[in-house]
């Protein structure tokens, strides 16, 4: 193991994910350190035993005392702080993060930080609809897949700790895959989702439809509750991506529509026949 | 009350939802009588009391003896079966079903029963992924919608009679709607959420993806398990409002689109806002 129990770690963001990373290590009897741009978090965090110091100014002690810094900002946030702060941070520390797109992000990272500083990126692929640190649950993480998304940039070292966080983090499944197949993947499981659960939430104006409704509609549209901030922001620096995935999605929607107007009953049902193997091995595999 | 102890029910179907119907009528103390093109579901449905008798012929007596009758076929075979033997039905006798479009089968079947047999339109708002007898469930009821979906042809006795029924089911809601708003309704919340999760598990042939995937993509797709000779005849007797739906939601898609494509990040945060409070109140109003 490279995290040894004086390993110390700092969380730069306290919000849902960085509280709940700051939950999970400190319950570990890991040193945590966080900086927050707001007082609230900060004291709650300290109220909770979440983290053993924190500051809301850019603290050059704490930066530079970290061993692995966590970074669990929103994406253009993430890169702000690295281009203004990235001289505090001492040689052989290791950096990570949380955020949810990772091509438009890691060469700018890594470029802009000092030889020393090694950028490993990853995604813990867990959440809630809801946010901020009141809200941290590092349950969240125990049926969750951690992803991890090294370059030719990094070393074996940094891919060993970052698979160490992950399995201390407590999660289920922890893999690694190229930027771009993460960029891909998640334009498609995550993001095209959100995509679909707010069209579907928007496109019907019928207020007494409340009154009818069942399960499945619920679950189309549970991630309709959405942090407008973080996903349009990832929705954009993703576009590429997602655009073909929505694309992809239309055309095989498209399918449905011809089946139905050519009245194509065998066509439908060897669709939904595709859909219902593919759906059930899907279960299989989880 | 006019459903008495000694009301005696024929169910005609014993699938999932004849089934669900007979195990939770006969809780209640109800005669329960069945007929099925099937052997076996109706000796399932005697070894575990679920009905008193039972019949795969079409048993003139037990038609003859049934004060009410539940239709729990799919909605082509519900309407060959009224045309072949609508005569054996003793005058007096009700008739109610469980079919998930209305319009298409309303007046069909009023027009073919004798003059002083009623057919009063119900859907039951429930189910399962799984079919047939051995996967019935009455306690699919409790938490579920039950809808009665009258015509001027209805007295008011056979639409107490129904809201009765759907009590001693034990349904959350019952709720009374007319016929085109039920198609209308139904085609929005659970035909087109069920396109969109054959869609979505469709247009992606990615095996690998199944390492990735998380709750999103899992609660998006539960219901591409489907019953395909149903529902494909369901979706294309329903298809005027279907693909209307199918429509407006690929319109507010592509209102998503424009919004990636012009870098619109306002217009994307403005829908994100919507769907957030939409999904709330709803929440709020289940």
């Amino acid at each position: 193991m490279h995290i040894k129990k004086d390993t110390k770690f700092l969380i730069v963001g306290l919000g849902l994910m960085g509280g709940s990373y700051a939950m999970a290590l400190s319950k570990k009897g890991y040193t945590v350190y966080a900086l927050s741009d707001k007082q609230q978090p900060l004291d709650y965090a300290l109220k909770h035993k979440y983290i053993d110091k924190g500051s809301i100014e850019i603290d050059q002690k704490l930066i530079g005392d970290a061993d692995i810094i966590i970074f669990a900002l929103y994406p253009l946030t993430f890169l702000d702080w690295i281009k203004e702060n990235a001289s505090l941070i001492s040689p052989g520390t290791i950096i990570t993060d949380v955020t949810g797109v990772k091509i438009p992000i890691i060469e700018k990272i890594q470029t802009a930080l000092p030889q020393e500083v090694e950028f490993i990126a990853s995604h813990p692929m867990a959440g809630k609809e809801k946010y901020g640190i009141e809200n941290s649950d590092d349950s969240i993480f125990g049926e969750a897949n951690f992803l991890i998304t090294p370059t030719q940039n990094n070393t074996q070292k940094a891919k060993e700790i970052c698979q160490e966080l992950g399995e201390i983090l407590g999660f289920a499944n922890i893999a690694f895959i190229t930027p771009e197949d993460h960029d891909d993947v998640i334009a498609f499981l995550s993001q095209l989702t959100h995509c679909i659960a707010i069209a579907l939430m928007n496109c019907n104006d019928e207020e007494h439809l409340k009154a009818y409704t069942g399960d499945s509609f619920r679950d189309l549209t549970r991630i309709a509750k959405i942090n407008d901030q973080m996903w349009s922001e990832l929705f954009l620096l993703n576009k590429d991506f997602l655009l073909k995935h929505i694309n992809e999605f239309e055309n095989e929607l498209d399918k449905i529509k011809v089946t139905l107007i050519e009245n194509d009953q065998d066509g439908l049902r060897k669709m939904m026949q595709k859909s219902t193997i593919r759906r059930s091995q899907f279960d299989k595999n989880k």
